[in-house]
């Protein structure tokens, strides 16, 4: 075992907020408190940017009270970003810890924020300055490689199924056809979840469309009037970042002078372009094919409320996000010198039960983990029971649902 | 003591979904249960639709677990329905009354189903026929006359105020302007609710535009300059029917070729495009205003997960609603002919408590009633502490909040 490395620590959040990121600074916060390795603890405000702008919080001396508070917070208490640093960048966070003497670098984020830690842990290597790293994961897409599933994910998921449920009853109040926009640029696994609300052959959502199974207009369609002619409503539920069967997404085709992010990427989130779009197609596309003059069709995007919701996180969620944050600094502190937390399914169904594992940093930084095709039905418009099995533990539980 | 009235009863919900529109449904078929007057409880399915088109389950018979389960689901389980009827319609629902020997009419829904109760009434009354006609409250637009407030409003209200905590969080995280639209064409009352969120100064919503106040470009621009140079962020929560300072609605305005509904109402809901109306605007304007370049900018638009979301009723506003379908089927039993549940606030605060009484349905019937001007500030642009007072017992409980 290697001699303990004293310093001091930060701890930064990045990304997208979700329901349970302060689970796992919270579980940073209290794991660091009774080492004597490490004097100060600094949060980041703004995650790298307050790094590189000596923008920090001191975190030793919060009482358990307003931590427990905190923790179940959504959004990140210290402030995100959505920088995304190149080797520049890097060397100045790397400057930075090295002024400030940390030593131990904790950064919760997803698959950019994987790829932050990688390069900084590169940069010290070089440098021989003897640092620990760690990535802890967050992310409502689900989408980070070797880890089973993202902290993050249960709560967003959790979230969409339950409006699902609702949505469908509200259908099923005021027939009709209904789209549901959810959350996902290019993977599909948070739209997937909509099919959790599923209890019934008849219940909605009827359809799922996910990036990961392009759909033409054509398609999209048929197969809404092909629903609405057996059960007189359908629910669709659709990724914000579905393509069209030419591989180009359809918030891209419609959005003309769209904003573009620093990844140059269309602004999907934040805008009900994509749902009104599809709407306005289904209302006369649709009604022209089954032949009725007017079709009530509405279209809601569930927008940032998916991922920042508050006093309705998943109990497992955030459970494990805490775990996520205790055991970045458990590996940390017992001399592993970089990685990221990553869970391993070890029971399933009843039985579920996670452990966790460290994975090198450079195996979950930068490419992303699509909805796999067994999650997805030959059709491409369903989600598998398969996934369900998979998707159901994360949540925690789920609304009471009775019919007449 | 009129003698006991005997025959049939029918109960049928009407308008937009509430959370807790079955408790009340519920409330009625417990208390009918143990009646000897009345022989067969229907269900009308989708209102009075279900009424004319002798579209009717049986109620009689269903077991316990069933019924708390249906309590518990958003939305209306018997079906719910646009239809506003004339006197006409009127007519053919007295016809099928009549022809079922139905003695017993309980109507859940808003102003325009208290009206259709009231007609139906006088027709009765025209005709020699016994009839109890019973208007049940439901409308998470709070707007309906003489009740305090009415059922589905708290747990809508719960949804927006828990949203609306967490997206200040997340505002609060990748700090920019974010603009939520909420439900309510001409009136304020789930948008007063957003103010439910704000604990410290410096919490969102900063903002906060109602129909009852109209709010031009200018001042809307104005405003959101303001906040943002003082805080670095702003989040807006405006009602979907806020007007111009002309009296047109902003909806109205922009929406070409608009869907109308019977009334001849533009459809603002289950639409993104006020807020991005509103996004795009504020992205020029104040932008310019204060001489930055690019402004993040994002606007959601709550929709129609404000009324059904799944698993997050406010337990009060369950409570109340069952109690006001109970309360119908009480006073019709003790031979009152007509009327209207009505709430009235017995206690105030922690001491929170109601009474019900009996409303002429003529006194709730068709007009509806604003957010009163001591809700609203004095700039026209926030909601006063005595709202809080007012709003937060019917919410229940909301979430912890914790900051660093």
């Amino acid at each position: 075992m290697s001699s303990i490395l004293k310093g001091n620590a930060v701890v930064g959040q990045s990304g997208g907020p979700t329901a349970v990121i302060n689970q796992s600074l919270v579980g940073v916060i209290e794991s660091i408190a009774p080492s004597d390795a490490i004097a100060k603890l600094y949060g980041a405000r703004h995650g790298v940017r307050g790094i590189i702008e000596d923008n920090f919080i001191e975190l030793n001396d919060i009482d358990k009270d307003t931590l427990e508070r905190v923790a179940q917070t959504p959004c990140a208490a210290l402030g995100s970003t959505r920088d995304k640093p190149d080797e520049a960048y890097c060397e100045k966070i790397f400057e930075s810890l090295a002024r400030h003497d940390i030593r131990y670098f904790f950064y919760c984020g997803g698959n950019d924020s994987a790829d932050t830690t990688r390069i900084v842990n590169e940069l010290a290597k070089e440098k021989n300055y003897e640092l620990r790293v760690f990535h802890i994961p967050k992310t409502i897409d689900n989408d980070l490689r070797v880890t089973d599933h993202c902290p993050g994910y249960g709560s967003a998921a959790k979230f969409v199924a339950s409006a699902i449920m609702g949505d469908d009853r509200d259908s099923a109040s005021l027939p009709g056809i209904k789209i549901d926009v959810i959350m996902g640029r290019h993977a599909g696994w948070l739209t997937a979840a909509a099919s959790l609300a599923r209890q019934d052959q008849s219940d909605g959502p009827h359809l799922i469309y996910v990036p990961e199974s392009p759909v033409s207009e054509a398609k999209f369609v048929n197969e809404v009037a092909d629903v609405y002619a057996k059960y007189g409503r359908c629910l669709v539920a659709v990724s914000e970042g579905i393509e069209d069967d030419d591989g180009v997404a359809w918030g891209e085709k419609i959005v003309e002078n769209a904003e573009r992010d620093s990844h140059g990427n269309v602004q999907l989130s934040g805008s009900g372009a994509l749902g009104d779009f599809l709407s306005e197609m289904v209302k006369t596309k649709v009604a022209a094919k089954i032949g009725i003059k007017t079709l009530r069709v509405r279209a809601d995007t569930f927008g940032y409320l998916q991922r920042s919701f508050a006093g309705y996180a998943s109990a497992v969620d955030q459970a494990e996000a805490r775990l996520a944050g205790r055991k970045a600094v458990e590996y940390a502190l017992a001399g592993d010198v970089s990685g990221s937390v990553a869970f391993k399914r070890t029971g399933e169904g009843a039985d579920y039960a996670i452990e966790c594992f460290r994975a090198e940093l450079k195996d979950v930084a930068r490419d992303t983990k699509d909805l796999p095709p067994e999650f997805i039905n030959d059709a491409g418009n369903g989600i598998t029971e398969k996934f369900r099995r998979y998707a159901l533990p994360l949540i925690g539980e789920l609304p009471v649902i009775g019919k007449l």
